[in-house]
């Protein structure tokens, strides 16, 4: 990974969550996402519907990574805190933003919905925060400073996402290639790490796993040089073959 | 929640997870597995396989909740650090385990493998930790005060946890009610958060779902006091029966 790649950390808010009623589905996306547009995502949290977590977070990564994106916490109901506590996070005024109030409005009219009081505490955006555009249900998220608030709900999260990609500044993609050993990982360890320390620009992983004859390995390269890559594969190919042709290939882990 | 029950942390480690290749199941787990344990399980990070990235998510987490899991990097390969984070985030030596050798060493005759120095590798643990039962492919995981190493394979972490929760306090399990309201967030908002007010030992939260005939929420109900539970219940149920009378519930959130 280069230093001039720009990096990301994904924040995640909500005791559904914690509590095991809601799987996450939010962190694969937006890392499948980063990945694409070359961005390196360095760490990911998972906070309670809580204000002072959820600031202490938000001030952790936003002053260490070029992004953070959260989400959750952007609804109507009570437990919904996640604006008020980005205003608490940047110093910030909180108060029903026109932009917004105009969105809500304009789409509660359209939908018969009553526009009350917690239908638009939804059009509550820190002073100085531009709006992220939510084609499925309308409620803006925004953005403040380096940080995208976005809902939990995963359908509109991606949707999004779509509008947040916009503004951020994409990297050299990563490239990868994938060698499928047919042996287990810690027959490949000890020459795999030899060829880790030979092209420290190349990230090399392992993933075991069961194939239908037998345990299997997938040896994973990723980076942004290309030669190297292609050298670090080769150099990895070559390993794979020696090793299932010496029979040394026989179990797992 | 009451202060006396035993909290809990997740770590999860492995650039697999933030590069998207790997779809994290852990956490959904240990969540489930926290809940029915009575265990509050309050955050969770995910860091990369960076020594310092976990040493320092290590020493942030295990002194401020009761109990510390992590999965992921207790392989065979150059990229699995956790023993050697873990035993730094304790300042502990880190050496070949006598008996994670006998375990190791019988299974891999057993299973025809080279014991080779990569795979002995799964043999180091820190200084002072015991060991964690594998059942699977038996590398073991370890406890280190306050925190549980282990593997990151869902199979092989699901199994581990059964030997790690015989050595977890317990806690009063929380229980939980539901209520599926036909309408939006936005509708039970404002009444909702009056009874959330009312009782502040439930956790009250909505989820919106679409169901067959529209919009509809889940309002779940989550306490450990019983009694204050089941009042909050019938308060929410009458709630819902009189919106739903009054032919508010029409839209969503």
């Amino acid at each position: 990974m280069t230093s001039a790649s720009p990096t990301a950390a994904v924040l995640l808010i909500g005791d559904e969550i914690l509590s095991g009623r809601t799987k996450d589905k939010n962190l694969g996306f937006i890392a499948d996402y980063m990945t694409a547009l070359g961005i390196d995502l360095r760490e990911a949290r998972l906070v309670p519907d809580v204000e002072e977590e959820i600031v202490a977070a938000l001030n952790a990564l936003r002053h260490r990574y070029s992004y953070v994106f959260t989400t959750g916490g952007i609804g109507p109901t009570h437990d919904d805190i996640t604006a008020d506590a980005v205003a608490r996070a940047f110093g910030v005024e909180i108060d029903h933003d026109p932009r917004a109030v105009e969105i809500l409005l304009a789409y509660f009219k359209e939908m018969g919905r009553e526009p009350n009081e917690a239908r638009m505490r939804m059009a509550r955006i820190p002073r100085g925060a531009s709006l992220i555009d939510n084609p499925v249900s309308r409620a803006p998220g925004f953005q403040m400073g380096n940080v995208f608030v976005m809902a939990g709900v995963p359908k509109i999260m991606n949707a999004m996402m779509e509008d947040v990609a916009k503004r951020l500044t994409r990297g050299v993609p990563m490239q990868s290639r994938n060698v499928e050993f047919r042996g287990g990982e810690g027959d490949a360890a000890q020459p795999l790490g030899q060829i880790q320390r030979l092209y420290p620009s190349v990230v090399i992983g392992s993933y075991p796993f069961q194939a239908p004859d037998g345990f299997a390995t997938n040896l994973v390269l990723r980076s942004r040089d290309a030669a190297a890559l292609e050298e670090a594969y080769q150099a990895v190919c070559r390993m794979a073959q020696a090793l299932t042709a010496e029979g040394k290939a026989r179990g797992w882990a």
